[in-house]
């Protein structure tokens, strides 16, 4: 320990261990001394480790999400003439719901800054949808990023390494060391990127089940719980809903797929899965935003919502009307019998789309826009025998074996009247006042 | 993860995370794969910290241990004309036992190969001891060794890189980041060395009390049985003894002092203490080694054991008739009044010590030779007011302040017929076949 520092890190390491309370002034050095590389990784990786076992409390949950928000920058957009609102989704199988939702609220008149990531495993990451479309890029300075949220509203961005460069070292750290699924360190990890964006708004939307992240609804809930009073101490208006991701969202899970879908919901069609949890956002969003009243369904049907699309894609570079990619090969699977669908398990259809190239298995890999599962058939619907229940598409044909593999048993047809597998419904409650 | 590793090691960190069983072949992969550095640091401190907290069961330790020796060289004692027998100590303050034991042990015709260490903190190191007599040097060549062992038959110096060198990296690792008083840990850690080293019998003090290791007299005993276990198993006859370090074991403790200890009861004297375990230690090393029925006792009073001493300390460079250091600067602590001295804590004592520049703080740190503290009175002894209690040593008087800040509270001195606080007799128990 050098006598310029005021803690011992293998005493804070102990103390958790030892399932201990860390006080706010040791968890202000320990992320600053751990960002400026006095703590090495290992020594992180115990604490995240003993986090992860042991849990921390209220107070510390709060003080280490601000320490990583002081970790970095901090965002105002106190200079824009609209409010701002955003939404982060803790991620799902089909989840492409900030696609159709974001230009949708912003067609309100409210300002969207979406700073987003990329995917990694088996549930997809909005800018890698996003780069399916020919010119579009992620990248944007900061003052292109305040232009657009001005003309447009809406912004879907990548972060920039300046917002809580904590979170993103941690993050990086717990992706290795088996510590990601901890509650508080989602929570603070979401929430300080967050904070620090500055939004007046959030609207978080929290999944349990099979496809996400946290299965157990119990935990989704106190996660949910926690990120949304980290929010209101922080001053930003949080609500959270918990949704169910036993069942894929809607019909496509990949990339260019999921985009087309997007735009479908845009034209006052898609899913009705999709339309419903975004136009729930949509109406939390808004709500946050001072309308609580807004008519979100008229916004899709007479083309607004698709107007701010197409002008928020363009901004970016990118051809609102150009060809999405298309997969070289496709194998389509078909229903061994006549009945209905009772079962569809997300988890195994997310893997199965990151199988056929859609997803990343490491960080620096890129994705194949163009692979992915489209969805003939949602738990309910009554099937014919033979008729195609789902499509799997990849340029490489020998991604198709493995696809398979990790769909066996994933879904059954079953009979008339037999329970139908979803798991409740797709809103399962709400948080926040 | 690379297309040839059998395993990911994230999976093996969420198994053990998760309270899972890892299998052998895990194992064998996983000290193999750190080793050789393909798993990193970081997610071997996650490892280690899971390890802690959710233990490791008796398979587990096992594999463990036998991955660790075969991470490295074994040595084999079967060219030697008389038996092995050797003996390890968890660690205490003023635990200069293995100084006497081992010659007066070898002064029976049998091999004590005692591969040992520096200390790092409160409890001082074997080698730290000897190597404050002049000339004596720590590190012997192989035919150095087994010449010794032939000739005077005990030898005490440093271990070789070339035995459990994944003890070695983990142990290193274990100590940065809080994760050192795991029991599956410590008894893989000293036993993998053990082993390794070939010795056919090992006694092991296990120490329990204030200044060990593991302070809870029921760790260390399950520290003890499983290091029982393990030696067992190896086909090593093994015994532990369970014993006090409530209090500090002898007069002495620093280096220099604790070698003019162990002459004294080399030369038929010394501390009842010493005497009583250092006879206790040598009985189960020579009943292992075919001698249940050795007179140790007159080993000691006939100058034996000390003509062993002294070819020992002579094969190894030293010189037994050489005057020890002693330090510039003394500081006698005196009795405030007169009683029974009733209380003397062996960790704040230890830690006395260290400060005192007995006991390095890290390992490229020197260690002052002569400092150190000597004891007048033991616990249960009549004192007079103004009688000297304990004299501490340093060569530098700056270190006095500290050193007397740590031993505030540490000691008492109470009426006739108050509680002596020695937490039990010497040796509570013995383990083993």
């Amino acid at each position: 320990m050098s006598a310029v520092e005021p803690f011992d890190v293998v005493d804070l390491i102990r103390t958790k261990r030892d399932r201990g309370e860390l006080g706010t002034e040791q968890i202000n050095w320990m992320i600053d001394a751990y960002t400026r590389g006095y703590i090495a990784d290992e020594q992180m990786a115990a604490m995240t480790m003993a986090i992860f076992l042991n849990g921390m409390g209220r107070s510390e949950i709060r003080d280490l999400t601000l320490a990583m928000i002081a970790s970095g920058e901090t965002m105002n957009f106190d200079s824009l003439s609209k409010p701002t609102t955003d939404k982060h989704s803790t991620g799902g199988v089909g989840d492409k719901i900030t696609l159709p939702l974001a230009p949708l609220v912003a067609s309100f008149g409210v300002a969207v800054p979406q700073l987003s990531g990329r995917g990694l495993g088996h549930t997809g990451g909005t800018l890698d949808k996003l780069e399916s479309i020919p010119g579009w890029r992620a990248d944007l300075t900061n003052e292109e990023f305040f232009s657009q949220l001005e003309s447009v509203g809406s912004v879907i961005c990548a972060a920039g390494a300046s917002l809580a460069p904590a979170d993103k070292k941690l993050y990086a750290l717990r992706d290795i060391t088996g510590t990601v699924e901890a509650i508080p360190l989602i929570a603070s990890s979401i929430m300080s990127k967050k904070i620090a964006e500055g939004t007046a708004a959030l609207v978080l939307d929290v999944k349990f089940g099979s496809g996400a992240f946290l299965q157990d609804p119990a935990r989704s809930r106190e996660l949910a719980e926690t990120m949304v009073r980290l929010g209101t101490d922080a001053g930003v208006s949080t609500v959270a809903l918990l949704t169910n991701m036993n069942v894929p969202l809607g019909l496509a899970i990949g990339n260019a797929n999921e985009v087309r879908e997007s735009v479908e919901v845009l034209a006052g069609g898609g899913p009705a899965d999709v339309i419903e949890l975004t136009i729930a956002l949509a109406r939390e969003m808004l709500a946050l935003a001072g309308q609580p009243d807004a008519d979100v369904e008229s916004a899709l049907r007479d083309g607004r919502a698709m107007d701010t699309w197409r002008a928020m894609i363009t901004a970016q570079g990118g051809d609102p009307d150009a060809a999405l990619p298309t997969a070289r090969e496709t194998h389509v699977v078909t229903a061994p019998r006549s009945g209905v669908l009772v079962e569809q398990q997300a988890l195994p259809f997310g893997i199965a789309a990151w199988r056929l190239g859609a997803g990343r298995a490491r960080k620096r890999d890129p994705v194949q826009h163009a692979s992915g599962i489209d969805l003939h058939a949602k738990p309910g619907d009554t099937v014919t025998a033979g008729q195609p229940l789902f499509t799997l598409s990849a340029d490489e044909p020998e991604r198709f074996a493995r696809a398979l593999e990790s769909l066996e048993g994933s879904w059954r047809i079953g009979d008339e009247g037999d329970e139908v597998l979803t798991g409740g419904p797709l809103i399962a409650d709400r948080i926040g006042s």
